[in-house]
This record gives structure tokens, C-alpha cells and sequence, in this order.
């Protein structure tokens, strides 16, 4: 059995859409076992059944606006963190939430804990890309470390490599930089160092630097890059997608009859697209470099948002990828 | 008279968009005189009437393939670098290129030179937005130094503030800092020290932190980054927006007969949508913190952005922008 620690007081429409996305889960997997956290008698009136369900009261909650860190120390008895000490306790294999990003990093870094020998755990979001024959890439990492050391990027770039072998299933993912230019030499101290470290592992398939506008080609498997560059190239492709998109359906509403009647009738052709760029369909970002598979939600998760997250956290913990992990870093 | 220095041989379609640029413009504008650095022969038959126009023989081109620095010390007889000591010799008052950009920051940095005072020169473009209000934003650095310190970004700020007061007639520019959160207090260490010194720079607009998703919303009319994390920002705006424009495509071309026509019905209108993200109407972008206007076109760059290169470089000098820029850092 896979079990599975679900904070269900976490995103903008819990718990809602987390009940959904966990009774799918549930009816589509027989191998998994969820506990969930939140106040028992209002979750506990949503289910009718309770098979392979465990629901763990909790009276606390964590908002978008508390602080992570203290937020953590201080709220104990909240769905996220008493979420987290099943984990580490032992009692469940994985933790998922759509609450506060820091609050869930911040969880997993001092309740779940660093894997032995990782400097920083890194965060790591799949981004759909416009290539149908390579249609995501990893981004390593994404935001949980804004100041940034080499040591950690290439430590990034192992656990990236090993999450898109054991859980993707592709056999020598291609591994690329964020770069300002396509060369190699380019880039500032710390890129110049990573870059060197990177090309010497012979158990990476290094394949030089990228820069961000061939990002959505889907060139490469994996991009490395330092947490703040990470996260606001991360939030500039969404922000822009999002303002394409409005501003062509603004460009259509609003124009003669004759784009109107076009407008019309390239709708549904546009929803679709809009979908295909959802970057929740791979489920949610993962927090690499810890004990157990911790995977974040978008907090604007819908149910099957939700559920995309359960079912590859499901997968994670079926790949054993965390073990593999863990023999990497205690070879070295 | 506003005397221009322009590299004939810079960009991807060189020389013949730069003739037609100039041709446009010197029909446009009667205060300007341009001096035309390219072979000399060549160049000569494709102008009927030298009025305001003068040619000066360059027998070498700087490609793009070319390091920035070594190139500026070894192709004296390039059309930039010949470019560039007429204007440092004082023959013209601004110098414009479409070619290898860090050929160009490295000439006017070297060549041109640095403000007294500045620290390090920064790249300036201006970006679309989709607010029709507020219908472009500055962004600073985007990419004339990889490794970055407090006081760069600082004065960075200074710069862009005064441009946009001088040239694009903003009285109170609104300037935000690119960051991780909107909250203060986000951030790496480099962005804590920037936070604080724009907040206390009483002379300054400074309306706090922006994330790279509200970029597009214009908000804010210029946006203080490293030119790292600028480059990155930038490149990730440019190649989302082309990647969704190519995926509109596409997708209303392979579609259902009632999606062709419709497609056929909306093409114009997204054609005109493309063009309104365009980022060379407004001009090229500029390098400020030299003792000169240094302004950079597309690589891609057609006769009209050239033209609009001009026009801006124009406006530039007439405002007396970078007078006033000296007058700033002299009394600091």
C-alpha cells in the first residue's frame, strides 16, 4: 500500500476541491491509502466511505500570508504540519498540499528533514512546453533557495536526473543550464562554475546552456538554475501566456462583426489550447532533496489539479525514486 | 543639428534595412545629420542624395560570432568601432547599431566611456505590455553584467528614472524592483540591500517589489533587475510570446473546417495583435551610464525598426537625458 499524508485545508478552494480530488484518487487507485488532515467532523460528513480513508483532526490552519518558518514552529496543530510529522513519523510515505509554498518547504526542510548529504532541497515544477513529441520539462530549481551556492545546482541537477529516470521514465534525460547565451563560458561566476561541474559528471547527459527564450521548444528534459532566477522565469512564462490569452479574447470580443463571427467559431479551438498550456496536468511541483516525496499544488487547484497531484505522487512513491535518491549521495 | 553615427553593416539584414532607415529618416526629420560607417563604395550607390548624410569607408564587420571584447580591440577598422570614436571623438552625439550586442555595450563602455560616477552601465529596452494605458515598461538591466552588486542596480535605477522623465515624458515614473514576492522584505540578499536603498532615496518613485507574472499588466513604468535575471526575464517574455503566437497557428490550421474558417475570419485581427507586441516600435534598447547615447536595435531589425531606432535615438538627444544623468552622479 501506498499512504499518503493530504493536507486538506491547503489552496484557495479547500477543502473542496481536496475531498474531490481524493475520492477519485481513490476510486481509480486500489493501492493507495490516504490519511487527511483538517476538522474531522466537517470532513468527515463529505465521505459516505471510509475504505483506505483515515481523517486526522486538525484545528489549525496555515494561510497564504503566514509567515513559513514561524508559521511551522508555531501552529502545531494544523492540517499542514501534523501532515508533515505523519510522514516523519512513519505513519504515511508522501505529503501533498496546495497550501503556502514556503510553509510546505518549510515543512519538509525541518519536520520531514534534508536527504543525508544535500546541501538544500530545490524545488521542481513540470512546465508544458509547445513540442508534442517532449511535451513538459523539469525546472531545478524553482524558488525554494534564493540565494544560491554551485553546490547546490549540481546537487539539483543529480536529483533532477534521477526523478526523470525512476518517475518520467526517460533513460538519459537531457540536462541543460539557464544561461544568459547558448555558449559555453557564458554566464556569471556561478553559472561558469555549475557549467564545469556539470560537464565533468560522466553520469549526466550534460547538454550545454539554454536560454530562456527556447524554454517551451522542449529541447531538453531538465533545466538548472538558481532559485530566484527560477522562480521569476517560472511566474514570466505564466504571466505571459495568461496576458496572451486575455488580451486575444479581448482582441476578438471587441472587434468587427466579421472577426466576431471568427471569434466564434475558433472558441473551442483556443479553450483547448488554453488547457494544454495548464500546467497542473503533471500534477504538482516537487520539493527534491528531502527524506520523502513532498509534492505542492497549485493553489488554485481544482479537483482533478488535485488529483493529477495524488496520482504522481503515487508514482513517485512506486519508483522508489527517494531510495535512489538517498544511495546517490551516500555513495559519494 | 542632432548628428547620429550608425553602423551601416550591424543586424541581421544589414546593409540594406539600415539604408532604408535612414533614408526614412533623414526624409522625416530636417535637424538630423548622419554619418554611415560601412564600404564606403557600396554604400555611396545605394543613396541619390547625400544632404545631411555622410560615408566613411569601414573595411571590417563585426559578426555575431565575434567576442565582444577582443573584437573591439582587434577590428579598428570595423564599422562599429569606427562608429564609436567618432562619436567619442565628438563628430556625433549618439552612436546606433543593430549588430552583436555586447560589441556594442563593450564600445561603449570602452570606447564611448563611462559616466563618471556610474559603476557599471546598464541595457535599457522598453517592453510591451498589454494595458493600453501604460503600454510599455522599462526594464533595467537586461543584461550588460551577468554578476551584479547593490549599488549597480541602485544607480541603475537613477538612470532609468531620469530617462524616463527626459524622454518618455513620465513626470513621476512608478520604479519596482523584480522580485520573488510583492512583499518587502522578499528576496536574496542582493535584492534585501537594493529594497532598502531605492526606499530610502526620498528622489525616487519607488512603489516596492514586482513579480515577474505582472510584468505584461503595466503597472509600473520601469522594472530594476540584474542583468542576469533581466536577460533571463526578458528572453522568457519574447520566447513565450512567440512560442503561443506559432501554437495559435498551428492549432487553427490543422483544425475542423468550421475552426479554418473562423481562423481565416480572425487572421487579420491577429496579425495586428502580434504587431502590438512588438517590442522595436518603440525603439531599440538603450545603454545608459555611458557618456553618450548608445541605443541597440534588434538583430532582426527591418527598415521601419530601424527607423524607429533613429527617432528614439533623436528624441534622446534632444532631451538633454544624458546631461541631465551627469549632472545627477556629479554632485553625488
Amino acid at each position: 500500500m501506498i499512504r499518503l499524508a493530504i493536507d486538506a485545508m491547503g489552496g484557495d478552494h479547500a477543502p473542496e476541491v481536496v475531498i474531490e480530488g481524493v475520492k477519485q484518487a481513490l476510486a481509480t487507485y486500489s493501492d493507495i491509502e490516504i490519511t487527511l488532515f483538517g476538522p474531522q467532523e466537517e470532513l468527515m460528513s463529505q465521505f459516505d466511505d471510509l475504505t483506505r480513508l483515515v481523517i486526522v483532526d486538525a484545528s489549525e490552519k496555515i494561510t497564504g500570508e503566514d509567515d513559513p518558518v514561524k508559521t511551522i514552529r508555531k501552529k502545531k496543530d494544523s492540517s499542514l504540519v501534523k501532515a508533515a510529522y505523519a510522514v516523519k513519523d512513519g505513519h504515511a510515505d508522501a505529503l501533498i498540499s496546495a497550501g503556502n509554498t514556503g510553509a510546505l518547504l518549510a515543512a519538509g526542510l525541518l519536520i520531514i528533514g534534508r536527504l543525508k548529504g544535500i546541501e538544500r532541497p530545490g524545488l521542481m515544477p513540470l512546465i508544458p512546453t509547445i513540442n508534442p513529441s517532449s511535451p513538459y520539462f523539469i525546472l531545478m530549481d524553482a524558488g525554494a533557495n534564493a540565494d544560491a551556492k554551485a553546490i547546490y545546482l549540481y546537487q539539483h541537477a543529480l536529483l533532477a536526473n534521477q526523478y526523470a529516470q525512476s518517475v518520467l521514465k526517460i533513460e538519459t534525460p537531457r540536462i541543460s543550464l539557464l544561461n544568459n547565451g547558448a555558449e559555453s563560458g557564458k554566464g556569471d561566476k556561478l553559472r561558469k562554475e555549475v557549467y564545469e561541474q556539470l560537464e565533468a559528471d560522466q553520469t549526466l547527459n550534460f547538454v550545454g546552456n539554454i536560454e530562456s527564450k527556447d524554454l517551451l521548444t522542449g529541447n531538453v528534459d531538465i533545466v538548472i538554475t538558481d532559485g530566484f532566477t527560477g522562480n521569476a522565469v517560472l511566474k514570466s512564462l505564466e504571466g505571459t501566456a495568461k496576458a496572451i490569452f486575455k488580451l486575444l479574447k479581448e482582441a476578438l470580443v471587441q472587434s468587427s462583426l466579421k472577426t466576431k463571427v471568427g471569434a466564434f467559431l475558433v472558441k473551442d479551438r483556443l479553450k483547448q489550447l488554453a488547457l494544454e498550456f495548464d500546467d497542473s496536468k503533471q500534477g504538482g511541483a516537487v520539493l527534491l532533496g528531502v527524506n520523502n516525496a513532498v509534492v505542492k499544488a497549485h493553489g488554485s487547484s481544482d479537483d482533478q489539479a488535485i488529483f493529477n497531484a495524488i496520482r504522481q505522487t503515487r508514482e513517485i512513491v512506486q519508483s522508489q525514486a527517494i531510495e535512489k535518491m538517498k544511495n546517490i549521495f551516500n555513495k559519494n
